[in-house]
């Protein structure tokens, strides 16, 4: 089956989709009959190109690093913004990529508003709807009757959502923890090999890991985001970014600190956890020292985790990347194949 | 959408999905609109009964725990053998969890075809045809145009199977490795603590982890059988039993060469793992030192775990349950709720 897509923004994860699309668009025909064709793009600052016969992804990239923008790249539609993108363009999916803001959802927000109003399928990596706004967000896509899909907006292409909504279905998730801040975790592991925190926060910054400005890392607002997605979805009980229990993250945490947990064959994590009981909701961002045994604790670098605390099947914990353009990337594809099984499912 | 279920095999994992479908059956309803109804059960020990209406999981359960056996359940069929059940009994689903004999396939390689042939889904635990004969039970399934899961064959419930078929389908798995047998891995957890191998494998049979007869477990040929059924379904390459490479497992691992390991920031473990390179599987099942920061390195006890190298995410890794009652019967659930939902996917 062919599903066309409306890649919303076409920055890193953007065109991240169209580089794995051009390497092996032919894979996934083959393999899985999905023959997914982008039939728009639309980026605040690269411009924007729409053609309902496909637009070739490696041609898009290609044009992109000769020109540095799309805006004369040969399309017989130009220049349209994200809202008419989602309207005109011909489009079953609308592919979701554009900034991300956590504190009031961002343009995304209207962005999906739209997609669902117009029944148009979506996926998205963006977290400002899904913190902001989950309920809405999959309630309007239950009435529009189309598939929603949003792995990577937590570990990026890492199986969480996925795992925890179908192989995990038939138990009670009663509370998740894990480690879902890449930047903050490969800190932990530097400090842990002797580095001082802010030599820590110093090397982060220049491998690209954290921003100028650290603190929604540091201070564990970028774990909390994804906390509050995923007990919405998994665990589906509302929770509010601000109920999230935030402290000082890992900022205070100091060389005696790292070597006192050592010796307690403990090890140093930002905890991000939501537990159930009694219908109410605890969660919180907290640095802990948890023991070596756990799971979590191997977690090192910028690879992340979360163990799924289940009634019938005790822990279940997956391990994977947290961040990374093909790896964000790839959960773009992984819900795409996904949407497209379950419409060919629908047609039979 | 109702699904009757013939359940061959009332022995552990049977009657842990009994105890399941007694305890949640309303729950999968409501949830899921998923109404589980057994209606047959066949077991060479135990009896045999079957009821086109439904046999009440409960009271099989009572009835087996105060007779010995369901020859005296009232039901309106009884004692057919277990093709016999496969044949008559009025069943969408066949559930096989009846004994398991990886060298034969023995008779549930038998009972799949049977299932097969007539045309019925298939939930199995029994890792048997699955090393005997993985391609033959998926080509029988997919020319009779039913569906067939079994997610119990390897780590019991913990989604490992369905992550790798589903999750990650858009990259290629290019190998695993894992901790698949939770008896060796409790040994070689206690042996850390300063047990001899002998007293170790004393306190596995003393627990019930270990038989006997411990060698399927401690030789390695249980986790060969699992490396068989990741290889054939997951990596999707041909590889027999006996092509696996073994050595003598962890039965000659001195307490000296623990301490060694651990002095050296390294960890023994039963490593299962198979990996592709140019077409050509290379399968193994080795003692092997691991460094702690691996994710596998931190699995302890009767924990299992399974590390998929993929090309777009890098490693992904799964740690769960790698047996138990309810852990397997569990995986029952999740595959019979799966199917389900291919099924209602079907009739929209």
């Amino acid at each position: 089956m062919q599903l066309k897509l409306a890649l919303i923004g076409f920055g890193v994860v953007g065109q991240g989709v169209a580089k794995i699309l051009g390497d092996r668009g032919e894979f996934f025909r083959s393999r899985y009959g999905a023959d997914l064709v982008i039939t728009a793009v639309t980026d605040v600052k690269k411009g924007a190109v729409a053609d309902p016969k496909g637009l070739n992804p490696k041609a898009l990239l290609d044009h992109l690093e000769q020109h540095g923008d799309l805006t004369t790249f040969p399309a017989p539609e130009r220049g349209w913004d994200a809202l008419t993108t989602i309207q005109r363009a011909e489009a079953d999916v609308v592919v979701e990529v554009s900034w991300t803001d956590v504190k009031t959802g961002g343009a995304a927000l209207g962005h999906l508003r739209e997609a669902f109003a117009c029944g148009k399928h979506v996926v998205t990596t963006n977290k400002g709807p899904m913190v902001v706004a989950p309920w809405e967000m999959l309630e309007a896509a239950g009435r529009a009757g189309v598939e929603f899909r949003f792995e990577g907006t937590v570990m990026s292409g890492t199986p969480v959502i996925s795992t925890a909504w179908r192989g995990l279905r038939g138990c009670e998730i009663t509370g998740f923890s894990g480690v879902l801040n890449g930047t903050t975790n490969f800190m932990l592991t530097r400090m842990e090999e002797g580095l001082t925190y802010e030599q820590a926060l110093a090397e982060a910054q220049r491998l690209g890991y954290a921003e100028a400005d650290p603190s929604g890392d540091v201070l564990g607002w970028d774990a909390a985001g994804k906390v509050v997605i995923l007990t919405n979805t998994v665990l589906r009980c509302p929770l509010k970014l601000e109920e999230v229990q935030l402290a000082t993250g890992i900022t205070e945490i100091t060389p005696a600190q790292v070597e006192e947990a050592k010796r307690a064959g403990q090890r140093w994590k930002l905890v991000a956890q939501a537990a159930v009981e009694d219908g109410q909701v605890r969660a919180s961002v907290l640095a802990k020292r948890i023991p070596l045994a756990d799971p979590l604790a191997g977690v090192m670098g910028p690879t992340n985790a979360v163990t799924f605390h289940t009634d019938l099947l005790g822990p279940v914990t997956i391990v994977g990347a947290g961040a990374g353009q093909k790896e964000t990337a790839f959960a773009v594809i992984s819900d795409l194949l996904d949407i497209h099984s379950a419409l060919v499912a629908r047609q039979r």
